[in-house]
């Protein structure tokens, strides 16, 4: 990964706007954009992270510490952008998300994806995520029913910190 | 507002699915479905409630203690069945919330809502909010824009908890 220009920081409240302003484009055209409230960068801000290089934004992470679970942390949401995928960025965004989880005395972190979205069921298996048991199979893989307005599945993801996901950055 | 067979508790995660099926007819047709993820009722539970009569769900405050903010707690999404408008429900909803905010040392509380929305204006105002200053006016009233993807604005208020606020429960 190029390493010119590239900068890692908390997101600021006018990062909303620039980052809705990508997501539909950052995943190929489905809308997710209504859930990511534009709360999460008003009051998530401090265990979230945007990535810019010459000051585009290439990618973000929004994640909180679980107010009702003391030892978990959750990843609401990443993207990439496509011309960035693979450089190690997503891993980079990550590591430095559970290096905060693990400081904050956090071992456990869970995220979401979607059942049909490979590239990211693929990226959370080969950081080291497990994936959850759930209510049904679709395509072999367990999904949860979320209940949500759209009736979505979700595959859940958890990976318990340790030695290996100490890291600061870097990522294969 | 009559006592018998009303209940409120925190939220479990299935009260999440009984909460988006009514969300639509309680808000008069309009679909804000989108911005009540289902994590609300996973990871912030504790700082939300429900209200039930005989079963029935009639009222539901979903908020959280600001984490990037010590001093402050958001009422993210709140709602009442329609024909428990004007029972004084929303107000035990609220004074419950600022009863918990108060106990974990967060005397400000903030709210928003949207700025054709009279009723929640009215309802917040009455309850002691104050409107913060916005961008720009509509129909004389401060409102923000947020920048979401449907360029949203919003009438944003806060509350500074004092004796006044003390009570649990009850209200006008």
């Amino acid at each position: 990964m190029p390493c010119t220009g590239l900068i890692f920081r908390r997101p600021i409240p006018a990062d909303y706007e620039r980052v809705v302003g990508v997501m539909v484009a950052w995943w190929d055209g489905r809308d997710l954009r209504g859930m990511l409230p534009q709360i999460f960068f008003e009051h998530f801000r401090s265990t979230s992270l945007v990535a810019e290089h010459e000051d585009e934004l290439i990618g973000f992470l929004v994640g909180f510490l679980c107010p009702d679970h003391d030892d978990e942390a959750y990843i609401h949401f990443a993207g990439v952008h496509p011309a960035w995928r693979r450089s190690g960025l997503a891993s980079d965004l990550y590591r430095r998300f559970f290096a905060l989880a693990r400081a904050s005395g956090r071992p456990l972190v869970h995220a979401v994806t979607g059942p049909l979205n490979a590239g990211s069921i693929a990226f959370h298996t080969a950081i080291g995520f497990t994936i959850l048991p759930g209510d049904e199979d679709v395509d072999g893989r367990p999904v949860s029913a979320d209940g949500g307005p759209l009736r979505e599945h979700a595959v859940r993801f958890e990976l318990r910190l340790d030695e290996a996901h100490a890291g600061q950055g870097g990522g294969p």
